[in-house]
């Protein structure tokens, strides 16, 4: 008996989904016409546009929100930012996201928060101090998605004239996270005591330095933050190559992927649980979130219109421009209706691997695959509340999936739709909670809290 | 007739204070013994906490909140954590401004919001780029208080085994400047354009990288978020050394300073004023704001027992420990009950003077120094609510502030005396608003908003 047997006789009955949202704090979650779809909130610059968002989801009993981010705008296609601004593509604009889920933390009570940070461009001391405070002031709901970085518009912006490469900045990332580790667990749990008669306000036995000296950073510690409800904020992972799989397989409590079909899913899940296994971990302490771009209709005929009428708003440039960034890759260098070359790609090898197999399975030439790259993919699922209920109840009781990570075509219309019709849907067939049940994120998840 | 009469006579009439407070997201704002007081609310880790702060600032129409920051735990007296850890002294804790000052924004209006970021150990892009979004998103109210950090307790925390010297440091500093204000230069006002029909996202002929190559930086720009309301964040600065009031005087809007006399404050304004003209900008574009640390009692008497009672609530230790931090010099290794010796500081200058001053003027040991600096120093004015604003309006009228930086014995109850007692006379004095007049900090401070 395998690891994976092993693993899925342990499987407790019933499971309950995990359901994520994907919300950039710029133009374009799921679908790039998503901004200008009639009913979309332009209020991208807007305090309010965060909050109600938070709240649409929290009212939802998601488990979280999760931002992306970019640190640069992209000028991949035809070396030129031209495409991304004027289309309002993926990396137009983005703020950033600790300020963002800041102002969510103050409009909810559940909601976990998951920040997308890079380290190959942060401070280990910073993010881990950002984070522990947000940890503390969410009560317990801060997430951290770890990122390593890809781009060379991103590396200019940090003095960087070539990007170091993946084994590189996937080395770094390992001795980060160690770092921000050892940060967090500076501090016992009970350290702080703010005992105003002793007086005693933190036990300076139980705060040590971690003098850490390695490779990549050196630093002393302890951090100036107490230990936070969550122990460490929950990590999140989409490392989809080999060296990021192996990654997220060691550090990672949610993992999400773009598959291109629920064959790749499968197989990823299974290849993913197998991993951490062989780092020792309980397979079962890792959820793993595929993609899922719902339309979702009255019916499955008004669903395919609404459909039809936001791919008319995605501009095709848009998407190959968004592809290029993602791939790394200027793709306005290949002929543009032949199909989509082998590639070694620089860039994100999940990307590549689901426009590989829909480029490869579909036929389509790269203009065409630009321009479905746009409008979700083949993440996208179009119907009606039991249409897509039925998609996520099949991915998941196959073994594909532990939950989804939702990207909306637009904002907040697109949630509330999921919201309103499918969620109902799911909890019918008693997939989904009716209440959160913890008060953390962790506890949500059902991940343990890391132990200093 | 030199710059300072020409200044004096361009005063406009009546001119109003402008008044912030200093608030830390640690143990101490205006007193070690603060967080023991039976008043003090003790929950420096809950999201209300730093909410209702805010809200009492904002309902008396305070130009700001100001939050300091230290990078570490402060080691320096007797090269322990533990006198900083045990007491609660300045450096125990503390958390992350910008996490800490989004979440006021989201309960807020019209508050000013000023973070202290590093420009030693922050990256200029994401710099840039956290606090245009705080900007967005509080509707023009981020402001930044640019500091360089003077500790070697902070830099093993940043891989640096040595600190750089100051003047290396203010170098780095005026470059890292110039470089944000670029970034934040690169979208034209009217770049985002977010046309859903032409359709336009943002123009492309109005975002420009800025391919910046310096001693320091190299940045290539532009930055993903479009100009924000006010432009650029209002700038703070509380440089005292020559170096440091060169910066200000060259870059601050407001200028925060720490004197131990009305002569030293009349010194400092007057000067700094009269670098600022050498520097090309009109002297009254910048806000000079002298510490106060208000002990407000319903009558004298009842001041001088609060004071008396606070007092008793500090351990000497405590603030020996945060001056020594502050100076930068392990005090411990001097005679105690000597007074203060002749010292070139590593640290900051600006609080050497102040204790330099008040050792010589008042003929203090190293002992008394210590416990006094812990208790607030020469910062604070004890007496009724006449008594203060007599003190407010002498320094104001006399040209030696243009308001005052408010440093709270404990929080929220001595700001809620200061509020309650204190602004209604200044008010019936004429000296402060009694409404918001402008969205924006930088109206509210009567600053223009810069060109791009």
């Amino acid at each position: 008996m395998d690891v994976w047997d092993t693993y899925v006789m342990t499987l407790h009955s019933p499971r309950m989904l995990h359901l994520a949202a994907f919300v950039a704090a710029g133009p374009v979650s799921g679908h790039h016409g998503g901004w200008r779809h009639d009913a979309a909130d332009r209020g991208l610059l807007s305090l309010q546009y965060y909050q109600r968002i938070a709240q649409i989801l929290e009212a939802a009993k998601f488990d979280l929100v999760f931002l992306p981010d970019i640190l640069g705008v992209p000028d991949r296609l035809g070396n030129s930012l031209d495409s991304q601004l004027r289309h309002g593509a993926l990396g137009a604009l983005r703020l950033d996201p600790m300020v963002v889920l800041s102002v969510m933390a103050a409009s909810t009570d559940h909601l976990g928060l998951a920040a997308t940070l890079s380290t190959t461009y942060h401070e280990p001391y910073l993010l881990a101090r950002a984070l522990a405070t947000l940890d503390h002031l969410s009560g317990g709901r801060a997430a951290w998605n770890i990122v390593t970085s890809f781009q060379e518009a991103e590396a200019r912006n940090f003095g960087q004239r070539d990007l170091p490469d993946r084994a590189e900045r996937y080395e770094r990332a390992d001795e980060f996270v160690e770092v921000v580790c050892k940060l967090w667990d500076s501090w016992r749990d009970d350290a702080l005591v703010l005992d105003p008669v002793a007086p005693l306000f933190a036990d300076p036995a139980k705060v040590t330095p971690i003098d850490h000296r390695g490779k990549w950073f050196d630093v002393r510690g302890p951090l100036n933050v107490s230990r936070s409800p969550q122990g460490r904020p929950v990590f999140l992972q989409a490392g989809a190559s080999s060296r990021g799989r192996d990654f997220a397989a060691r550090w990672a409590d949610v993992v999400f992927v773009t598959p291109a079909s629920q064959a790749s899913a499968w197989e990823f899940y299974r290849d993913l649980k197998q991993r951490a296994a062989c780092h020792g971990r309980d397979p079962e302490d890792i959820r793993i979130l595929p993609a899922l771009n719902p339309i979702v209709g009255e019916t499955t005929r008004d669903a395919e219109e609404k459909r039809a009428a936001l791919d008319r708003l995605a501009a095709p440039e848009a998407g190959l421009s968004t592809l290029s960034y993602h791939l790394g890759i200027d793709l306005s260098i290949y002929p543009q209706d032949e199909v989509l070359p082998l590639l070694d790609v620089p860039g994100v090898d999940g990307h590549y691997r689901e426009v590989a197999e829909l480029s490869h399975s579909a036929g389509l030439s790269l203009s065409e695959i630009g321009a479905r790259y746009g409008r979700g993919s083949a993440r996208v699922v179009v119907g009606s509340a039991s249409d897509i209920a039925d998609r996520i109840e099949a991915w998941f009781t196959a073994g594909a999936a532990d939950g989804f990570m939702l990207q909306p075509a637009y904002l907040p219309g697109a949630l509330e739709d999921f919201v309103r019709l499918v969620v109902p849907e799911l909890r019918k067939r008693g997939l989904f909670r009716t209440e959160y049940e913890f008060p953390t994120l962790r506890g949500q998840l059902g991940i343990a809290r890391p132990v200093a």
